[in-house]
């Protein structure tokens, strides 16, 4: 399904690939990327953080990618470059990721005779495509995979095994979907009537747009009416929970097992740490970062870094932990505390008569 | 595998279906559902919250459900019922809703010889219905669904793509089961032999009674011996975890990301809140609200409203949590408290001097 | 696709299997295994904890598992076994866990012609195995179970339908994994760009060693570089995430909706409660416990009992919990005792003048 491995190249067509330079012999071969201490005579590595410095020492990568500030420091060729980690991230994807070589509808794909399916895809075994669907030129289902009813997968997109996406989603391009995540379940709203529940159909729909990527068994909800929104950029992890009608905003990070839950609206660029939450119906402003296990309850304004449940700033809630463990210890000392003061009452009174 | 849409009826006969009656022309017409700030002149619009009754001023709505207290207070056709939610949920029901339609055993799916499929089913492509399995009257499995040795599937159900029944399980009638979910997987069981643990063989089942609802990716894990039980009503969220031999009472809710460690008992309509859980172990009476995050460790008694973990009375929760952002401003506090206390008992041990 | 039940043996046959002594008719027939309060004449059961002696009274089982110190002290037949519990796995073993009996590649599977399998397995209608894969003698792969490009799966493994392995992972024998989990999806590694974020390609693979079982719908990562190593003996529960580059120690427990953390490396023997975490790049020596909910956030020595996040000895952990509740009244009584210090120097000073 994927075309041969590219093989081999030299570091200075790696410092072209990343706009970086090189310091030392520009002709150096290069094979493949290995962590510092991992790295042989073929592998370029790299050193994301100036602080780790001292690890080039030993080092037996053929050359090492850092930023500017450490060239001429160290006999190893450097290729130098203002943002390592992305020219490594770069330089990766150049050795391991190869481009799709579509196979087609395969042996044991069922694709309805009423959906569409564009130019140099893949659906594999035992792929599911319902009736009205379309698949974008350049997309990739993985086996096992189902695309419901009317739904729209967009092109170069990659569905891993096992995913499920439900009727009438929509899925932009380049969108990345891990094993076993589900679009478009019902989302979770029901009339009480008396004791019993009755069901809300969950008539509206999921809109993932460009370059989402999201992590293997979450789940992403579709509406009550109108959409579930998931912007372009979004990247989301393993076991996340995002309820019905809940907006995502661009570029957002939601790390594993967080959970938002109906109809709450987040800003652009925010960070949720693993098993985060927010409530339903609130907002969070842009660039707002969230610590691990912080949860958001009501409306927060941007710009802001938030840890603790309910969340308050990090530097507050950093202190308030950090004095939890001294509870027991305080309040033996409170009630000594209350014990002397009244004995000094009480000589105080003493004295007085 | 849905019949056509219905398209378009009266106010009056709305009305007529959830026993509501009618404020305006009733003869007016409407096709669909929509929120007020949405909704076009095709649209009946509801209005769940009496506070929020300043959104009918804008509002282009054919009709509007409300509460029959807000009769005669604005100029559009209204829809008087005593429980606006449940009407709305019954009316987007009536046109969102179709009824199944049996495609039979589909090109693409295996069902075992020996399995029994009732009439006017459903067995989608790539669904999977294993040897000694019953598949009620009326029941729809979505693609990809597979449904083990000897389980049983009731009437009316819904089993949406890629979910798994492992074997011997029983599920009742008119039960919705969301994408990715899990039924009868093996309780988490093992005995401790030296450091090594020696696998406990789970061989109860699961027994999940009418009506019930179950959302993507959620755990129900079968019993050592007996049953795990999900009693008839019970809603449960997406990525939620009910394990070995619990048994979740009527009418109960389980929001997202809950666990119910083993052994535990739910009473009958409960609500756990996002994220909450219980330990194993325990009985947890009727009626009783955990918040968000909350955590069960001990029994606890029926009609309770609890929060925090371990789970305390609501109200004391909210009073302790708001305390809580204090602590450090408090130890600087007793800190200070003490230093002047000491020097009161200094200076009155100097006079008596 | 397992053979035929065993039937009934004797009380003494199931001594000698677990290595016990029988107090009373060694002969008595057992067909099988019921807890004490549902024992019919034919079951055997068990008390695992002495302290439950008192329901030995009523129970109707043909014999009773007890530890040796109980022995003599009441009328059923007796099974004295040292480890109890132990003994009632390998009973309830011997009477429900079939031979695995190969049905080779049944049909509806889906096996490139570059893949290999073993004697004696069990590859269902769904599976999808693909070029390159292996799959060793004696392994049962349960329907829709997917094995990626050039993955190992070892001898005599379980995985149950719905199963995804991507490629290039490594599992070793006696494996058994859970509906819906995920092994191989990419780790959650993506390089800042400005606002937006370009994807680290995770090049690495996930190696499950022996006689590992994993729960339900959880997510087991690949490594960025290198590998995820979930260690011989691991047990997880269902919906835990292990992220990338993580090593989980030997005979390690992580009890449902865990989160590790990438690069994080756990010790021998720890166990993990419910709903507990640890944040990436940290080391956790062996036999750590951490109780439900608990978070490690730094590295943490061997042979300790945590609780709390962050993470605290469990004592103190209890003791600062349970004044949790006192908060509010603390913080009143902090008030009063200012109020009457001020009061105090004030007098004191009267007094002076």
């Amino acid at each position: 399904m994927y075309a041969e491995r590219r093989v081999r190249t030299s570091l200075a067509e790696l410092a072209k690939l990343v706009g970086g330079s090189v310091s030392g012999d520009p002709s150096i071969s290069v094979s493949g990327v290995a962590p510092l201490d991992r790295a042989g005579a073929d592998h370029i590595s790299f050193l994301a953080n100036p602080k780790y410095q001292g690890k080039l020492a030993g080092c037996k990568a053929a050359a090492v990618i850092v930023h500017p500030s450490l060239g001429g420091s160290v006999e190893v060729p450097l290729l130098l470059a203002d943002n390592p980690y992305l020219a490594f991230a770069k330089i990766l994807t150049y050795f391991e990721v190869l481009p799709h070589v579509g196979q087609g509808v395969m042996a044991g794909a069922h694709v309805h005779h009423d959906a569409t399916v564009g130019e140099d895809v893949t659906i594999s075994p035992g792929c599911v495509v319902c009736a009205g669907a379309k698949i974008g030129r350049g997309t990739c289902l993985q086996p096992n995979v189902v695309v419901g009813t009317d739904s729209v997968v967009g092109e170069d997109c990659l569905l891993h095994a096992n995913v499920t996406v439900r009727e009438k989603c929509l899925i932009g391009n380049r969108v990345i979907i891990q094993p076993g995540a589900v679009v478009g379940a019902d989302g979770f709203g029901f009339a009480p009537d008396g004791e019993t529940y009755y069901k809300i159909p969950q008539a509206g729909c999921v809109i993932i747009e460009d370059d989402v990527e999201i992590g293997a068994c979450s789940c992403i909800d579709r509406g009550t009416l109108g959409e579930t929104r998931i912007c372009r950029g979004v990247k989301i992890d393993n076991l996340v929970q995002v309820a019905h009608n809940v907006v995502v905003g661009e570029d957002t990070i939601l790390v594993s097992q967080t959970g938002i839950a109906g109809s709450t609206v987040i800003g652009r660029h925010c960070t949720f740490g693993g098993q985060a939450a927010a409530t339903g119906h609130v907002k969070v402003g842009d660039n707002v970062t969230l610590a691990a296990r912080g949860g958001i309850s009501n409306n927060v304004e941007a710009n802001q870094s938030l840890a603790g449940a309910p969340a308050m700033p990090h530097r507050e809630w950093l202190k308030a932990t950090m004095t939890m463990q001294h509870l027991p210890e305080m309040r033996r000392e409170l009630s000594k505390l209350r014990k002397k003061v009244e004995e000094l009452q009480r000589k105080l009174l003493e004295e007085k008569e």
